[in-house]
């Protein structure tokens, strides 16, 4: 027979079972953390009309989709969870109720080029509240919270929250007859951490800006401090534009609230500098970065917007989200050596009959498993080394060896591969000692 | 703007949350189960090379195919799970060591001709173990275990796990010189609890089968009794068929196992009718039946194969595993009111503030999500009706309001949304109340 080589696609990620344990551990932890905070569940399907699902794209998004025909059937698979959340708001809308609060964890699209920790299918982890026609400021520092919850329970002690304010941007360049070059000011901005103050005030100067708003806009992101002195800086501009004035009031709000929310304040912090996808978020916006890891860039972003789903339905949606790109994340944490799961394995106990005789050793595993233990049996004829080389193989922590004496005693050697630590035990005993 | 219409593709499931919240719970179950047995999780990519996943495919399968291209590249979706656990199987032969014991529950993709109950895009729950070059037949009896267990988890009492072995079938068919009519008597025979012995008779005499031949058709078919006696049975037809000897010793292990595995005599039985896929399975097949939802059909099914890869890899790779259609099973025990899961909801409680002195009710909700309570927040400016009614919409069980009083007293109103009942508590006996 000819052969087909068995190959995966690249750019879609394919891990051994060892790693793929550590993964869902951490998928969990965020589903966890996203239930805690009572987001329901949603589970859209990843195919979708191109025309419902391409309502908004364009450009760079339009490009990278994965589109197909089946019968007559123009189809798309779908690229983010945002959009396929607009449509089954839209189509919902009477029977949902409002504010919805959703959780969505699932696979999307994009055909990106290939390279390194770049993925064409990853998963997102989104939670969105949206309202209608309001939603309450509160909303925007209950996302905070949900972040500050979520990397806490995946074992990090060491991250930044970072906040801003769109209106605070758009009040700034309105105020400097600037909102033309906003977009080319803030891609400069952008960069200073890299290439410097002064490469960037020269940059601004290339736009055409006048010295006294490249002055002003320096001010404005040089503001330095702790949360409220940094607020009190941007009441202290003195910027005469009412969106700026919204925006202030905004962010002096949510960081109240955030403060209620018991998140504390070496976990989070305003950033002038953040600015998100220019075209979408129109209030507060997030970035979180772990300080340990500072490379991985922004590991949970996202932010407020006024209408969910304006190409599906004239009913005003005014939301709030964030977005975990988990796949990517596991990715890179998992190279940097970073991954916090204790958990590498998916049985408690490997039980290993000694010979032929092996329903001593399926029964003590029912009982095991009645319990609530994990329990893998090794049922194939070979030699002990090779038995145990399994259990070492998948991490499994205890094994539990059955033969003549253990069947006449009702007494089991329980191992424990990481201490090497042998004890002669009753299954109750058993029960007992591995029992989580 | 001109609106498109939100819409989703007919055949792809998409619940509301309620529904959702009993979905996601039954598809924990079956994970927990399968887990609890050892199985390893894979999550392999939802897309293939074409030529990769149609290595084997043909036919009706083949029609059914979500298949394009993205640049020059073929590309397709996944139709089953098995075939992409091959390719996973063959590409990582090397390093991942035998037996290999794998679960995965993930969406595949058929494009059937869409009718009620019937999905193009829907979950698949599998487990497989595979060899290396053999694999001992303790295996097909552990899966009927795992059927046991996550049926009776999934709140099941009453279930029958039928097994059959394809070389008594193939055996018997070799004894009376009928190999190449096998599968149209085995169609004809399926149809028996609808059409009647006398019709299944004539039908098979259609097909020139001698009356001798049909006699022992028959008689091999409406062999009863309980599963010892359809044993005894089986071994006195006498047939004389190297094949048969084999079938019948492999289903009397299997049986002796199965027990081992505790397995109660009255959750499975020997159907001798059962024959599932004519080309894959070689030995031990199965089917399982609600018996109080028969006509769902069989809700898991499987079975013993030769050989895994052969598509793929020179190397011999046995296996044996099981399927649960879980899309489709849900849609039918929703339809049929057999849910048997007890949650419908996410929170465990809401938090109402009356008014907008809300910082009480986020350190309240802080405190009760820090013990593992899940708690949702009212945030919105909205009469107390409104507030009430959002907790019956989600099934929330447990309002908490929260207004001056309790900010002074530190006791909270607590009101459980079933029963009525109400109590003043301190957060510490709330979080007591609700801890599970």
């Amino acid at each position: 027979m000819v052969k087909v080589e068995p190959k995966t696609l690249p750019g879609f990620m394919e891990l051994m079972p060892n790693d793929q344990v550590k993964f869902n551990e951490m998928k969990e932890t965020i589903k966890r953390s996203y239930e805690r905070f009572g987001f329901l569940p949603l589970d859209t399907p990843v195919i979708e009309y191109s025309d419902v699902l391409l309502a908004k794209a364009g450009g760079e998004t339009e490009k990278q989709i994965y589109r197909f025909t089946k019968g007559d059937t123009d189809l798309a698979l779908r690229f983010d969870l945002t959009v396929p959340l607009a449509k089954y708001v839209a189509q919902n809308q009477n029977e949902l109720g409002f504010p919805f609060k959703r959780y969505q964890i699932g696979k999307v699209y994009r055909g990106e080029k290939a390279q390194k920790g770049r993925y064409r299918e990853f998963y997102q982890c989104d939670i969105d509240i949206i309202g209608d026609g309001e939603l309450s400021i509160i909303n925007d520092a209950q996302m905070p919270s949900v972040i500050y919850t979520t990397f806490k329970e995946l074992g990090f002690d060491n991250f930044t929250i970072c906040i801003n304010n769109r209106k605070i941007l758009n009040g700034l360049f309105a105020s400097l007859n600037l909102r033309d070059s906003a977009a080319d000011v803030l891609r400069i901005i952008d960069k200073i951490d890299k290439i410097g103050e002064e490469a960037v005030k020269s940059e601004i100067k290339e736009l055409g800006v006048t010295d006294n708003a490249i002055e002003a806009i320096m001010n404005f992101i040089l503001i330095d401090g702790n949360t409220d002195e940094k607020i009190s800086k941007l009441e202290s501009l003195g910027i005469n534009d009412e969106t700026f004035k919204i925006g202030l009031n905004e962010i002096t709000d949510v960081v109240k609230y955030i403060r209620a929310f018991g998140v504390p304040d070496e976990f989070f912090a305003i950033d002038l500098k953040i600015a998100r996808g220019l075209d979408y978020y129109t209030g507060t916006v997030y970035e979180t970065f772990l300080n340990d890891y500072k490379k991985l860039g922004s590991v949970c972003s996202g932010g407020r917007y006024d209408n969910l789903a304006e190409y599906y339905t004239d009913k005003k949606l005014p939301g709030v989200g964030i977005s975990i790109g988990f796949t990517r994340l596991f990715y890179q944490l998992n190279e940097a050596g970073a991954i916090k799961t204790e958990n590498e394995t998916i049985s408690d106990v490997l039980i290993v009959p000694m010979d032929e005789n092996i329903e001593e050793a399926l029964n003590v595993a029912t009982k095991l498993r009645e319990a609530g233990i994990n329990t893998d049996v090794y049922l194939e004829d070979a030699k002990m080394k090779k038995k145990m080389k399994y259990a070492d193989k998948w991490n499994i922590p205890n094994v539990i060896i059955i033969g003549e004496e253990e069947r006449n005693t009702k007494l089991y050697a329980l191992k424990n591969m990481i201490t090497g630590e042998q004890a002669s035990l009753s299954v109750e005993d058993i029960i007992k000692k591995l029992r989580k």
